[in-house]
């Protein structure tokens, strides 16, 4: 039974070791085909997980969101021939939120082992170090652009934080990132918590939770770099 | 500044190396006050990650459902002198489902450093192998345990699946776990998905994606495992 390893890669300038475990690295090294996000950092990373890795013996197929479904199939052959294969997104779990979710669901429909593996997750991360409730929570992606469905989903938000308890997790595009900030803090009550947190697990890592009151009078400057954001009670 | 470390431990019964990046077991070793849920499955998570470590100069306090809020905010003396912490929490990733929340969000109002490290968290590793979508989810811990706020809890998931393309992601208590998929089968339309993801990172690791009718028919025995579960279409 061919085994489907969903490989998670470095978020960050990280070294693997800082963020993936060990038994990662053995199983990357010994595979030889890889379904990935992006060709060019899947191979930087396996070269930074091995640097005697013969990447030349190495099968790579590409999936992103240009890829057809016939494709998408296709690209679990190797299984089909009993042959491990590898899924590689480009920053952090793959199958969260990359196209890797597809292949794995038709991995799970021809009954593939699937092993995911463990590594780093924004959301996770995130969540642990904002302290806000971890026993309900929501990760939404990105709000809408228009501008009045994005102020009615942040007032969606906060009705699920007060009748469910349920924490908000969403993103934004690095560029739009002080502008979402100012955005809550007009849109929704100052006692409210916002946690921002970026360049998870990199040098720069900052995590803080404050009051949108807070967030209102801050000096910040997010723009250039990827964070996640967390809103509750 | 001090730093609190979030600290994940294993779940199953794992080597560290296989679950936990090298990095985290290197910052475990140096630390000497330690919040955690439990002090016994603590004290042997540390010795796990270094065999000659001494536990008796290590400073431990044990954080439960019992513990007063004052006795919390107490827990974070040490980093008031401005030493580092670390929270343990029983399995996987501490401050999400455990009440390790309380203390980071103290921490947090304090504006302490909080680091949260790379661990295993069944919900992003069964979610990476569910198939599923995950750039909308919600994991919403324990399902009511009263029959009729049960059956509207499903069908309330249900919903979700529907009208948000929400991935729906909860637990139950082992010995209901058979029960609960029963439950599923008989309570919602047979062609949704359901995941069961049983012994994460666990030498029985078993996670599959099949339809509820496939599940209304299937034999087995789910009771004495920690499992998770995810719905979706």
């Amino acid at each position: 039974m061919p085994t489907i390893y969903l490989l998670p890669s470095t978020m960050s300038d990280t070294a693997p070791q800082q963020v993936l475990p060990a038994g990662n690295i053995d199983i990357a090294r010994r595979l030889k085909f890889f379904i990935v996000e992006n060709l060019r950092t899947a191979r930087r990373f396996l070269k930074a997980c091995d640097r005697d890795i013969n990447i030349d013996e190495l099968t790579f197929f590409e999936l992103n969101r240009h890829t057809s479904p016939e494709e998408v199939a296709g690209m679990l052959n190797p299984a089909a021939e009993g042959h491990d294969i590898g899924i590689i997104s480009e920053a952090g779990c793959p199958a969260i939120a990359d196209p890797g979710a597809d292949v794995v669901a038709i991995a799970q429909r021809k009954g593939y082992d699937v092993r995911p593996l463990v590594g780093p997750s924004s959301i996770i991360l995130s969540l642990m170090a904002s302290g806000f409730n971890g026993q309900s929570f929501a990760f939404l992606g990105y709000l809408p652009i228009d501008a009045s469905q994005r102020t009615a989903a942040m007032h969606a938000m906060e009705r699920r934080i007060k009748s469910e308890s349920q924490t908000q997790i969403f993103i934004e595009t690095p560029y739009r990132n002080n502008k979402l900030i100012a955005e809550l803090a007009r849109a929704l009550p100052g006692q409210m918590m916002l946690c921002v947190a970026s360049d998870i697990t990199g040098s720069n890592e900052k995590i803080i939770t404050r009051p949108l009151s807070w967030w209102a009078k801050a000096t910040y400057n997010y723009d250039k770099t990827p964070t996640i954001f967390l809103l509750y009670r």
